[in-house]
């Protein structure tokens, strides 16, 4: 299970390399991908405002047409896509597609979030990934999720990432990997080879507290916490330019 | 096999009426959409100019991202949540998606069409709408194809009607409806209740002829012909708030 950042997508000869090499990995594999960045973009130029709190994106009424037009729309069948041009047989799908992530509008006292969803217990369709994956196909999955009452919703990616693997690790050996455009968790932000190769919860959080690690990096990491503990294999945050190298941050519970 | 037209998407309380009704039916059913209207609307607010040619769009790069965002994205998964919460398993699909649909760039020596994918022979991966279908899938297909070389292709939604309702006449009986904001091909334009009941091939020329039909129903019909040559059982042209009902016309060989 590949996650591919928005960064990455925006990138058009970082985003070829790295789907060349997909192209190239042993399957059933699941795709999962961000967009963030384009959908910024795209509520600028229509003059819709973005809103941002702790990195996650306020998500008003026309907030979430944007997020999917650009997730389900134009990254996700761009992927698919390009990925078939490889004789990848990819399926591109959003949370509504088959019911396969079902997700609660987050309730917030502090925030009103809008449409932003939080993916329900037992809210991934592990069987209809399962006969997807049987099939031949690799699943693309955008971040965006319903509700089952019609209402689709925004979710993060890694949080997806994370809910479909530990879905997953019921049926397979799940290894989880964070693409993006460093090569792991760095020590040193300005140093692309200080990545730091091996992240338990015992040095977690002495790199939360000195502050190497911070912002977006605190919630990957919850996720790829949760995922060890919900039974996936193996976590990687990497660089999607380097995805068959072994230059890489491993999570590990001990 | 469903064909709903933009006009409908467009119209809120319509859409709604016309999607209870659509629970309704016996599955197998497959739904195409449009959404040109949206799809200009946006291209305006983006400052994208919209070129039309006999009432086809041309489709220059950044069009075909617009019409990915606004097909494959926003109406394709509106429709999908929609469905989702009257209980009908919808799975929205490009035809990129599984390879679902290969198209060609159309080349014409008149116009740069940019973008715009005809169907290929053979180009409708009808083996996979039947694995979805025999799964309780209800696949709801937009109007974006592919060209299996990464490009994404415009495709008329009336005609990827016809060459799916083609492809699956060789394993169902194939009843093809396209549904739009009228009760049938009217005789008198500013009267509803003037469908015609019947269109055979002897008529048709004559009602071109005296100019009773004229634009975009002309495809429209030839899309119809074609689809019952290919086998296609019957072809019914009809309101999108009546689908249930008798008022329409039926689209016949003699």
């Amino acid at each position: 299970m590949i996650k591919i950042g928005g960064n990455v997508i925006d990138n058009e000869e970082l985003l070829e390399h790295f789907l060349d090499n997909l192209a190239e990995l042993p399957q059933p594999l699941v795709v999962v991908h961000g967009g963030g960045a384009i959908a910024t973009g795209l509520s600028k130029k229509l003059g819709i405002e973005v809103k941002m709190v702790n990195g996650r994106r306020v998500t008003d009424s026309e907030t979430i047409k944007v997020a999917t037009m650009v997730y389900a729309g134009l990254v996700n069948k761009k992927l698919v896509a390009a990925l078939q041009k490889r004789g990848v047989n990819a399926f591109g799908l959003c949370g509504a597609d088959g019911d396969c992530i079902r997700s609660g509008k987050r309730n917030s006292e502090d925030i009103d979030w809008g449409f932003v969803g939080d993916v329900l217990p037992d809210g991934v369709n592990g069987s209809l990934l399962e006969r997807l994956l049987e099939a031949g196909i690799v699943p693309v999955m955008c971040a965006i999720t319903h509700d089952g009452n019609g209402n689709l919703l925004n979710t993060n990616a890694d949080t997806i990432a994370k809910e479909v693997a530990s879905a997953l690790a019921g049926i397979y050996d799940v290894e989880l990997t964070y693409c993006f455009e460093k090569q792991g968790v760095l020590a040193d932000p300005s140093d692309d080879e200080s990545y730091i190769p091996e992240i338990t919860p015992d040095n977690y959080h002495e790199l939360v507290e000195s502050k190497v690690i911070a912002g977006g990096m605190i919630p990957k990491l919850d996720n790829a916490f949760l995922s060890l503990k919900h039974g996936v294999k193996r976590v990687l945050i990497k660089h999607a330019a380097n995805i068959t190298n072994t230059k890489q941050t491993i999570v590990k519970l001990s």
